[in-house]
């Protein structure tokens, strides 16, 4: 029995940023976001990996308290992204992206997993999304993300994924191509009438807005003076949100706020390393350290 | 007497954005922040206009209680800006420029000016800023504004004027070229490291960070979901902000906060409607029950 299940990739990245290069390392929407999720309630992952995923990183995932039942080992290599950042480290630039097994990732959550009350459909292809949607029993709280080439290219399969959940967390630039607005708050309102009853917009080191039934919370993000490498902070953010949701048992606007805190405190910790370096090592402790200096940064 | 000089242009813009156009309307970052600041403290401007420069013009600034006898009337014509937003509004898009009778701007503080405590720099040539300040008496606070043009061509002028003053305000985009790094917190660290006591990066519709001595404050934006039009946004941040600091006297960081949080407000409200439309009907009410809104918009 888990708490949270998170459904997404597992890869190997290859990165480069101006503070140093790593290449094949553990990566992948739901490695960073169980990660961040873990310290707050127990967490298994749906997912699918080759024969050449090296064992160490499973092994890795369950030192983490992270279930990895529900990874497929399938025949083949494993999804694969390389790219990089330049100086100003906002926008990531793909060298290469090979799907590999994950092109026809079919996924099937262990019974275990099924009975789950919090579910965070990382992004994929917003039809993998419902069939793991449709194969919990009766989920409290769904979370999903998203990304522009779902925007582009399937938009009605990610619309009808949309009006299911209760909350969606994406970033600026998809919330904007979603409603073809340049106003956030325009478009954050706007998937509210499609159903969720929560809409995360993150602004990268602008922090994050969130819109709920008449109200919009504004989180800033943590300042950090050096940044090493962004990659997974979107995934840290939404399973540090999630996991702190499974462990209170609150999903009330309220506790949401809280929620995009602790997922914005541990995003920020995510950021000082590459891959897991750093996530593997904070305590809860640092968690609510950091929780405590966002406070300190918007009171007035 | 006067609580608050501001130095600055008063200009006629003529001005488009989706929402619509306007043509030579009142304009200027001394008439945006004076206005801003005249609800909290008696305002003094000091700038020139042309002969041309329409009487009821200055007649409106007396009638919102601005002093105006520091505006020099010259012979010529007056500083005009004409420009456009696109639909996304982030950037204002210059079509001309006509400095006239602002090329040769001498400030002279009359007598009544020069014992005030507060004083802003809204944005002009540094060198004129530091005639203007060398005027003062003993002023209490200082803060200043500039802009990329000076950053290229008058850097050295502009860092003498940055070392004088107590806050610095300026934008994002110039932060980080200012001091050629992508981080806000990196920029904002080393601006202190020149003399100021805080520094305020505007971040548009991100909202403000502010440095002080080891702490960093960051203010949301107003979720202000029709927008048209943003010129003079950031003076009016700047004039209720030092309005603000006049009104109650107290220069201290928490209170800095607060100011922000004002200039936000009002701010906000500027961006509403063109010109000074929106900012001449606001009331104090108006400003602090949005003051509210802002401590609900931050609140974890």
């Amino acid at each position: 029995m888990v708490d949270v299940v998170i459904s997404g990739t597992v890869a190997l990245d290859s990165i480069r940023t101006p503070f140093g290069e790593v290449k094949e390392v553990l990566g992948g929407s739901a490695v960073y976001s169980s990660v961040a999720a873990r310290g707050f309630a127990k967490t298994g992952v749906c997912s699918v990996v080759g024969k050449d995923f090296p064992k160490k990183y499973l092994t890795f995932l369950n030192t983490m308290g992270v279930d990895t039942s529900g990874v497929e080992v399938k025949k083949g290599d494993t999804f694969r992204w390389s790219g990089f950042y330049e100086y100003d480290m906002n926008q990531a630039h793909t060298l290469d992206t090979k799907l590999n097994v994950l092109a026809a990732f079919d996924p099937k959550l262990p019974d275990a997993y099924r009975q789950s009350k919090y579910l965070f459909l990382a992004n994929t292809d917003p039809e993998v999304q419902m069939k793991v949607y449709k194969q919990m029993k009766k989920p409290r709280f769904v979370m999903m993300d998203t990304m522009n080439f779902w925007i582009e290219n399937k938009k009605e399969a990610l619309t009808k994924m949309i009006e299911k959940v209760d909350a969606v967390v994406l970033n600026d630039a998809e919330a904007r191509q979603y409603w073809e607005t340049p106003n956030l708050v325009h478009a954050g309102r706007a998937f509210l009438d499609l159903g969720p009853k929560a809409v995360i917009i993150k602004k990268g080191e602008h922090g994050a807005l969130m819109f709920t039934d008449g109200a919009c919370f504004s989180a800033p993000a943590y300042p950090l003076e050096k940044l090493v490498d962004p990659t997974g902070a979107g995934d840290s953010f939404a399973g540090g949100f999630i996991g702190w949701l499974a462990r209170t048992e609150d999903i009330s606007p309220r506790n949401m706020r809280k929620a995009v805190i602790f997922g914005s405190a541990i995003a920020s910790y995510n950021a000082e390393d590459f891959s897991l370096n750093k996530l593997k090592k904070i305590t809860r402790d640092d968690i609510f350290n950091r929780y405590m200096i966002f406070q300190d940064i918007v009171s007035f």
